[in-house]
């Protein structure tokens, strides 16, 4: 179990994070979603000891993690900072990850690597974003770690890519079993994946609930336009997205009785989180 | 309208683009799509006169690009590299964008900076990804250019800010005709907004079609897991998706009959883009 207690980070004035709460753990895959400044990245940070709270303090399996390697041994962190020199190439990356995790996996960040289509071989820095994102995501997933740490994963990366390190985490999780955190702006991609979710919200946390029960929030509705329309008249409605003459309304609440026409589909994740992180 | 025709680009052993047609214009949305390294920002640097082809010509309304200010003067891009010193100011910027496109709405690029929350003070090296993009987009929205290239517009951008973005181009398109070329890789985002696709596969123009036909080349169909197997057997299947109890599948081809429990919505663009650029 990762734990954030009473977590507070004052950068000069600002106050990223505010006595914060939270805990990871029991191997699942947690959703850590927040709009851009919420504190996220500052959050993971602290937890993999990149950054020291100005109060509180974050364990791991009971270790405090400042200046902790055992503790610290047990994290693999992908964060959208890059350590790596630009003249480092991707191969020694890996190499030098196993001095830090000894169970990382050289054989397979090379498959990866392969699957991926990146040459082990190329420097770090003549890679394009979505490669540098990619290199950083195989060295986490490749690590061993019981804590995955992900900020960002699929930045830069095409549809193609996103889908594999989706079903490559999926596999890695079944294989081995590990507490997965996924920070990510793409939601509707991951609301699949994820099994616990984390809305942070100016540097507090908004929302620490299981999937199930967020999605249970609310629902959406879709069938033909003028069939919608009147549905959901005096309904709490979150948005809505029309394509051709049919209809998609995400609405808060029960569904309580549906009339035959529509369709009745689990709450869009996205949806929700915009409407809750709005100004 | 804008002309690529006949267009090479060789960067030392590597053919980026080879003899590649392709056109944009009629006030319509583009979806520039293609995987990593296709090749769709040497093209959108080809037009934009930041790269000289091989071999080629591009025109804009007839005129060449090449060294031409009055045909250069219709394009506004919002590139993936920046051409601004970090030093500079976020409303300096907008400023000398002002000397290039004299239709430049200063009042409008503060508007939207005020809705994106982008502090016009701050310096461009300040901003994080996310920001960064926000400072591009708003630049060349508020261009008042005939063609407004983004590449990669919502790079690093919360789903927040994603929407809003898609809302204020739709809401500029409706105000001033204009033809737009909208490279991402979120193509699930964009296919609501997109009218024409152009893909491109290994420096050459795979597809180039209206988004209408590439929809009817096939369809989805979801309802309960064992009713979309059963009805799915032997049809030709891009790919699948599960949630709790129910399934969506993606099929080529026409739906023909359709048995009453199952729904049958419109292809979903990612999901065949995959397919035609996988491998």
């Amino acid at each position: 179990m990762i734990e954030a207690k009473n977590i507070t980070k004052n950068f000069r004035q600002v106050s990223a994070l505010k006595r914060l709460n939270v805990s990871f753990g029991g191997n699942r895959i947690y959703g850590l979603l927040g709009r851009n400044g919420a504190g996220k990245s500052t959050l993971l940070n602290l937890i993999a000891n990149r950054l020291i709270p100005s109060e509180g303090f974050v364990y791991v399996d009971g270790m405090p993690v400042m200046e902790n390697d055992t503790a610290l041994g047990r994290i693999s962190y992908m964060s959208e900072d890059t350590l790596y020199e630009p003249s480092v190439r991707v191969r020694r990356m890996f190499e030098w990850s196993k001095l830090f995790h000894p169970e990382f996996d050289l054989a397979y960040s090379d498959t990866l690597a392969e699957k991926f289509g990146l040459d082990p071989r190329k420097k770090f820095g003549q890679l394009s974003t979505g490669y540098r994102s990619i290199a950083k995501l195989i060295a986490t997933l490749a690590s061993g770690a019981e804590y995955l740490l992900f900020d960002e994963p699929v930045l830069g990366l095409d549809a193609n890519h996103r889908q594999l390190f989706y079903q490559e985490l999926l596999m890695r999780y079944a294989e081995k079993p590990c507490t997965v955190i996924l920070s990510t702006h793409l939601i509707e991609e991951v609301s699949a994946l994820i099994e616990h979710v984390v809305i942070i919200k100016d540097g507090s946390i908004l929302l620490d609930r299981p999937a199930e029960e967020i999605r249970s929030m609310g629902f959406t509705v879709s069938g033909r336009k003028e069939d919608v329309l009147a549905w959901c008249t005096g309904k709490n409605i979150l948005g809505s997205q029309e394509l051709g003459g049919l209809m998609l309304a995400h609405i808060l609440g029960e569904p309580g009785g549906i009339p035959e026409p529509l369709t009745v589909t689990p709450l869009d994740l996205q949806q929700l989180f915009i409407h809750l992180t709005n100004a």
